[in-house]
């Protein structure tokens, strides 16, 4: 059984493509290597059941190439596409950005699955596409879906080609809404972009926003788990779950002490008078896993633990880099 | 006030401009002419107050001379974009098809609207964004919505986009959810279809499905008339609105068996076996217009009375079409 991961170069990619190296599986890797960088697949690379390609697959033509000889080195029996944009600021200045690493990747996978004959599809989707309900609970039925990022209007996108290829040609579609995800390789997100303004400035944490904004975080150990236990156990044709910790989260100014606290106690922080970062940002969710819990997941960590274990491993990556 | 309409050349956009000519606007349309016809703007196209470009907004290039050129000439005030793929079984064939013509011209739109500053945007939605929900009721706020056609699915994906884009530049944003509208000039249908097939073999008519199919068909005037009221009393900074008849609609057995009477009465109707015409096709959905009530407004017509009048608008022009 071979697996085929897109973006596993990425933070999310390189911890699936662990996973599944681990547990014995041949795994097919694609990246650009425009965010995602070769060294966190070092633990891995030298593995004789993983193949890496660097290649863009918005074109179409050589990812059609990568992926047939890949099928044909050892039949896919899955997809799991982690590829997209990450830096949701990025895509609302230059919606293109957007457009093409979230959701032509999408759907150049999906043709490239629909050519090929491979029915098994798994995607990373986002909290961002449920936009700002305020207080209300944010389940898996909920409407009407207006994310308010072109990040999180490209996920619901996507997911909306998913559906149709579902009832087209593909046979399972599994189609995971994310929360904050928080661990190693980080790549961008909150943590690392404190512990990194205070590796330049130890004496003071400006902080975007006002510091109320609420979100809850799960660690990406939490997340693999949750995707593998969902592909496991879900028997629906499409699969649509919200995965995140059992809890509100945390503010943006209880992880900017936890980040002073361990690494420069002096600093002192400062807010913006918004209450959001920036725009696009939802300022407070909450999210429901109750439909995953119902199928028997849960996390092992809280939103609290997350952080502090995020925050330890990114203290950990940040030095290693400095070296 | 200048109106600028995608599309304009099709069924509704061609309603859509005769209607705002009518009532003294100028209209700038911009029309590939590809399912589109020149002579659907045959009332409107020696008015001076009406500017057609032969142009496809996919080429962003050429489109951003002309929405330029157009902006300069008169301020554009609102974008109606109802240019899109309305074939559906193409799109489910070949996925580039609503991609392209749905997906690619929503963006490029919004792309012109940024850079050029025009910020009120009336979009064609569809009820075939929210999939198949069986005997639910279709609220604006159900979900979750799971297209099953890539038709649907790129309507869907347009909705998110604009959200998106009425979170940073958008000033009013306006998502239509039609349903089946019906009317002249009529380009494709259940209607047309039928009168097409009794025109070239006026003793069968076969139908695809078992003809159980029930849906609700909203005549053009009342659509158009809808959307103008829509845009003229919500106050709602982002506008979604299912627009259709206030009943249960009719089954496709009604349809052909109307269309039989009118123009081929000994022709004999003859049925397929599934519930579903096609890959795509939403066999049976109930369509709330409770919000657009509660707003005011109220079709003129039911779907009983839109499919006769359409029916006889129809078979009017099939006669010209054929002289």
């Amino acid at each position: 059984m071979a697996i085929f991961i897109t973006g596993v170069a990425g933070f999310v990619g390189s911890n699936l493509a662990k996973y599944f190296i681990d547990n014995g599986f041949v795994v097919f890797g694609v990246d650009n290597l425009s965010r995602g960088k070769l060294k966190n697949l070092a633990s891995i690379e030298n593995d004789k059941s993983f193949h890496f390609y660097n290649v863009d697959i918005i074109y179409r033509d050589v990812y059609r190439k990568v992926f047939n000889a890949c099928h044909k080195k050892h039949p896919i029996s899955e997809v799991w596409h982690m590829a997209a944009n990450s830096d949701i600021q990025a895509g609302v200045t230059d919606s293109s950005v957007d457009l093409k690493d979230t959701f032509m990747t999408t759907f150049n996978t999906l043709e490239m699955m629909k050519e090929v004959g491979v029915s098994a599809f798994a995607f990373a989707s986002s909290s961002a596409i449920y936009g700002d309900f305020g207080e209300s609970t944010l389940y898996e039925n909920i409407g009407p879906l207006m994310p308010i990022s072109n990040y999180g209007a490209m996920k619901l996108a996507s997911e909306a080609i998913i559906y149709a290829a579902a009832e087209s040609y593909l046979d399972r579609a599994f189609i995971f809404r994310f929360p904050n995800v928080i661990g190693v390789p980080a790549t961008h997100g909150v943590i690392l972009d404190f512990v990194r303004k205070l590796a330049l400035m130890p004496g003071n944490l400006p902080v975007l926003g006002d510091g109320s904004q609420q979100k809850s975080y799960l660690h990406v150990d939490d997340l693999i788990n949750a995707m593998i236990y969902i592909v496991k156990e879900s028997k629906e044709r499409v699969s649509v779950f919200n995965i995140g910790p059992d809890d509100l989260g945390v503010s943006v100014s209880f992880i900017a002490q936890e980040v002073v606290k361990l690494i420069a106690p002096n600093a002192k922080i400062t807010y913006g008078l918004d209450k959001k970062g920036w725009v696009g940002d939802v300022p407070r969710f909450v999210y429901s896993i109750d439909k995953l819990k119902k199928l028997g997941w849960g996390p092992t960590l809280s939103s609290v633990e997350a952080v502090a274990k995020a925050l330890n491993e990114i203290v950990v990556q940040e030095r290693k880099r400095n070296l």
